[in-house]
């Protein structure tokens, strides 16, 4: 399998679209953003656009494209929303209706797509600080948990915060929180230290998302908001459609994640 | 005439709201943000949510309502955005209608309100480490100008960045972005310092908005992306109607300036 780690992104796109890339993102474009993609209807855009500005280390929003546009042209010049993703979601009143490798048959003039920030930016930030990040070392996906951590409502949008978590070791933590800070664009600062109970998680070995790590004795575990927040929420209105990338399948940014630290 | 520099913030919008203060706001409520305020109506809305979010820092976002709410439920509990300023501006396709004290009589139920953030709070960060800020020494305006720096334009909105300047003596520059750049809430790090040419500014003794200032030898002009720019932008499209505050009469929240630092 090619080794895609240094390959520039609008060249890793180029490949999507033409169909010879079908497989996870994680590690291609190493220093470049990587990004979450949300696209619904106009008549859904405003109240989803608050949602994004009322919670914000949920929703980071990268980019929102002019409607009907199909081109992130601030991130990803050039880009087509509709081919440049390995694997997408298509979802009608809630139900997943498939997995596709383009959009462009179901792509509809009233669209508006949004470009939500991805913790891959903030991890490879602790990685080389000497922070070991546990569910890349195990190559498995990150935990994520439904709290009791209502989001801000807006419009039809509501619903609680689903958290990543990541166990750092008690001698890593401020250090943690103070690279993650820097990075608001992309989750920024853990919203929980410690205890799950506290934030509504009934057992940290049964995430709801993703898969469980381990939690050594000299370890705690660190929540941060997580981008699956915003389609947790969207998909509970059961929107006539939305679509969105499959997991692991992001969009790849022409950004430097150097360029997202604040 | 009474010194509110340490009354709490909802006891003088009590008092601006029973019509006892009609002043500017400026140096009431020491260390509590205050913000500029844009209503629109809801048709208007998403455009303009969308461009503050595309020019965030010439149109920093501190907070928005719900369609018809008249509080600022987050930043300001308890507040009537109708009563709360000591003097509005309403305008109708762009022109000005007049001044009022209180603007019941005009409120729809189809009415956002934006409260976007002012410099006033990184100007109280500058003053206390120990940067002269030119202005509020003069007793005056800060000076505005118009630049040849394009925002992003989202919908109907589109036009120039307007910049504030402050004249920072050479060996206090550093200190000054570091500073700013702690609120990108309000405004953030400077967009240009030194050449007015740069920017398209023609003569930095003839503000657009505002008042002219003393730039001394030692002294470069430091320039921030100002909060006119949203208000310019909007009364451009000559909306049926938009409502601000008066220049000068902000309305005054519960957020400590520390609290907006990141």
């Amino acid at each position: 399998m090619k080794d895609l780690s240094y390959t520039k992104p609008h060249e890793v796109r180029q490949m999507i679209r033409k169909g010879e890339l079908e497989r996870p993102t994680a590690g291609m474009c190493r220093g470049y953003a990587q990004g979450n993609l949300v696209i619904l209807p106009k008549n859904l855009a405003y109240d989803f656009l608050l949602f994004t500005y009322r919670n914000r280390k949920a929703c980071p929003v990268l980019e929102v494209t002019d409607m009907g546009d199909r081109e992130f042209r601030q991130v990803a010049p050039g880009s087509d929303i509709a081919k440049d993703i390995p694997k997408y979601r298509v979802y009608k009143k809630g139900e997943l209706l498939g997995e596709y490798r383009e959009i462009q048959s179901f792509w509809r003039e009233d669209f508006v797509s949004f470009l939500l920030g991805c913790s891959f930016t903030f991890e490879s930030a602790l990685m080389e600080a000497g922070i070991e990040v546990r569910h890349i070392q195990a190559g498995s996906n990150v935990p994520m948990y439904i709290t009791n951590i209502a989001c801000r409502p807006a419009g039809v949008f509501a619903g609680p915060t689903v958290v990543s978590m990541r166990p750092i070791s008690n001698d890593k933590i401020v250090q943690a929180v103070q690279i993650t800070s820097k990075y608001p664009s992309v989750h920024g600062a853990p919203i929980h230290i410690g205890n799950p109970g506290d934030i509504g998680i009934k057992d940290i070995h049964k995430p709801d998302f993703g898969d469980p790590v381990e939690i050594r004795p000299n370890e705690v575990p660190v929540f941060w908001a997580c981008g699956v927040t915003p389609q947790a929420v969207a998909m509970k209105t059961k929107p006539e459609i939305i679509i969105t990338h499959s997991p692991g399948h992001m969009f790849i940014t022409d950004i430097r994640n150097h360029q997202l630290a604040e």
